[in-house]
């Protein structure tokens, strides 16, 4: 293990957090609320001089860097990354318990939303920026970030393919272009002028321009904190129509839009992803929208429902314009499912990925089909090309640590005696990154139902989710610490 | 496809379940049950009628069997008999509604024990005996008994191989001794002797002869049907500390019976397979008592009831002596775990099977090993073998489709507004073949909630559940009836 080079990487991850962290002061600053900006000050003082530490420790050191490496960097970055980011939070006693601070956090950065706040009008604007921008930061990934603006250093094709590969979600990570640090690039260039259109398309809706400003961050990282107690409920049909629309739209997968951007229309248009993708998302709607159909005054509205909590839970978004708990079991199960399902790879959705799902179906159909022609050497194929055996395999693993890791999570948090429909929602939201549940942590509950121990275990959920399991399994296991 | 040779094995299956018929009969006779006798002997004749067409079209055919052949062979098979085998149920009006009656069947057969039926000592005893011993003809399948007691005709080897593999449970099945015809005939000669072993110590606890009989059945096919409304719990607890044991004892790989019955002691004591099983058995066991310590009057009543129904649910069963839908939601959780996990491979409990958790988890934990160290080639072993990566893909295959089929399930029934846990609950209690599950169809209630069209999902998940998915999936396949 180059322990050298993971710190030097840690160290300037942190510094990044930092200076992230002075839009929140400068805003605190603004609205004069000094125990907010000094909470700030003292987080930022505490990383630059950690950092500080780091660097001089880590100074020089060699260029090798694997897979092993680059996995445990995400999964300990991300971790580092939570522990500096709950401070604000906790040293300004705007949410008391560590425990807590970490979990709201953690499910800022992996774009869970998952919040254990009753009251969110009660934080302070610069706590609320910060937990919005953590959503944004944390749905294309820090060290994606970090790879599009530090200058290279002689050659590392290896080392940032890794880190890419780690941090970004899907079951095959492709590079756009050649270079993966261009390719880092595009990715942040496109996140940006879609937020940016979001904010847009709110403030011409009348928000205010800072809820503009916390919605589009929440939307973009697709995680679901908003800055009011009903989330989205009371906001003007507009805006909700709004956040639908970019909801869906930061739920495809990002290489569709340099696809477009370069003009490659077609290919955009056979990706069997995408009409997966749209096709749950267009037959959920009418499902549910035929289902809760009673439930509203008029055709429009239910279809705005219906549509808003679709692509919120699709894309594991996770705001709310309506209690989704109350609708009938039939539209809850489609909800449930979509759950599982999740957003596209590539984007900043989470859960198990349409293109995974895909894959998943497709070498089990591969499967029966080699049962009744055993000699056959069959292939599974993706918008026409090959996949590779090694892809499946580490999919199916995938699937495997999905279930194990959920049912010991359910079994791990019932000890505080919730409802089965609590835990195995709690469980799911968290791990797919949604935030809302059913039941106790439904649309218009929290998790501050759970104790220590439970939020604990959703929080290693959530960023397990986040980061595609294996950069967090790998910090458990014995094999990766050994010395070779 | 080789009809005629499924046509002729359908036929000779059907003529067995006629005969199987006969005991039922008899003791609707000695009953003076005139309706319940007539319908069983209706029931028979058809058989016989249908036998002898299908005899005079499929009469005489080439020996041409593959696996494709055996799988359709046993789901088809499976099919037919619950058909005829709710006849009596139906015809007899003790069960008015077809749907129902093949619920019963099916759920008797598949050993779930699932019933539509709120008041089961309504049911005539030639009814309930029939119920009993659907459970243990399933629990170790029909084919397996048609192997053991047909006569050979020349060499059909891969034939009978091909039938074992689909109809047994687990991930890799074995044979025991070289010939498969002396595996199924060893198979059974142990079923019967722990059946009978049960019925006796079942007689010296005071249990009525048909009971008895009954009790012993449902036991021993891990099926769970009983012949009272509230299952075991009104007898002594030495009857349900006999019941917990000998739920345990079939739910031992029969593989390990047969070791021992040839002495060799220490492969069985050092089998994986069996340190999971008894592994999870006290761990529940323990864990269970420890959370349920108040709600009973003394640490007896408690482990005898915590005992009883982790037996239960790990072997699939599905007996009750208490109402554990009351229990808090730790212990049901553990329940919901050991419901997935399910008894041992080659017993005749149903679920994932500890076999192939086993499997999937050591697959998993190499996988991860594998990005350790991308180039080093790495095996599963099971008890110190090899185990063939065509069997580790199945075994990932079973858990992508167990999964996809769960889903789509759980989504179909939530048509009817149960609760999302009775959802979820009743799929899984019916694919892993348990029986009760939680919440509207908890231990205390039955399926008789559900409408047609979820008792026909229900129905197809017990059967795709107990006959391992692919015989079933590759009926609706249409690969599955192209012409080669």
């Amino acid at each position: 293990m180059n322990y050298k080079m993971i710190g030097k990487l840690m160290a300037q991850i942190q510094l990044l957090e930092a200076v992230f962290m002075v839009p929140a002061l400068i805003i605190s600053l603004y609205e004069r609320n000094i125990s907010a900006a000094i909470s700030f000050i003292i987080s930022i003082l505490l990383i630059v001089i950690i950092t500080g530490i780091l660097r001089l420790v880590c100074g020089n050191t060699q260029k090798r860097f694997y897979a092993r490496e680059g996995m445990v960097c995400v999964g300990l970055s991300w971790i580092m990354m939570s522990i500096y980011g709950c401070l604000p939070f906790y040293l300004s006693k705007e949410i008391p318990s560590f425990i807590d601070a970490l979990f709201e956090i953690v499910s800022g950065f992996t774009t869970t939303g998952a919040s254990i706040l009753s009251n969110v009008e009660g934080l302070s604007k610069g706590m609320l920026y910060w937990r919005s921008f953590s959503h944004w930061l944390g749905g294309m990934g820090v060290l994606v970030f970090l790879l599009a603006v530090i200058p290279t250093e002689g050659k590392s094709g290896g080392f940032t393919m890794h880190l890419l590969r780690a941090e970004s979600p899907g079951p095959n990570v492709g590079k756009l272009v050649p270079k993966m640090r261009q390719t880092a690039r595009i990715l942040y260039l496109i996140y940006i002028l879609l937020t940016v259109l979001d904010f847009i398309f709110l403030r011409i809706g009348n928000m205010s321009t800072f809820e503009a400003v916390c919605t589009a961050l929440g939307t973009a990282g697709t995680g679901g904190f908003g800055v009011k107690n009903d989330s989205i409920a009371s906001y003007s049909p507009y805006l909700q129509n709004v956040c639908t629309v970019f909801m869906l739209l930061f739920g495809v997968n990002f290489s569709c839009y340099y696809l477009l951007l370069i003009k490659q229309f077609k290919a955009v248009f056979q990706d069997e992803e995408l009409h997966l993708y749209f096709g749950l998302v267009l037959g959920s709607i009418v499902l549910i929208a035929w289902n809760v159909r009673d439930m509203y005054g008029s055709l429009g509205e239910t279809v705005r429902h219906a549509a808003f909590q679709v692509a919120s839970i699709i894309t594991t978004t996770g705001f709310a314009t309506t209690d989704f708990d109350l609708w009938p079991s039939f539209s809850k199960s489609i909800l449930l499912f979509l759950m599982v399902i999740g957003a596209s790879a590539g984007s900043t959705g989470g859960g198990l990925k349409c293109g995974r799902a895909l894959l998943l179906i497709k070498s089990l159909r591969r499967n029966i089909r080699q049962i009744l022609n055993p000699q056959k050497v069959m292939v599974v194929r993706n918008n026409g090309q090959m996949i590779s055996e090694k892809v499946i395999e580490n999919t199916y693993a995938y699937l495997v640590a999905y279930v194990v890791i959920v049912l010991f999570s359910i079994l791990a948090i019932s000890v505080d005696g919730e409802s089965l429909t609590t835990n195995i929602s709690a469980v799911i939201a968290c791990f797919n990154n949604i935030g809302p549940g059913f039941d106790a942590v439904g649309a218009t509950c929290n998790y501050s139902v759970f104790g220590t121990f439970s939020k604990m275990v959703l929080i290693l959920d959530m960023l397990a989710g986040r980061l595609e399991i294996f950069p967090v399994l790998l910090l458990f296991s014995k094999s990766t610490w050994v010395r070779r």
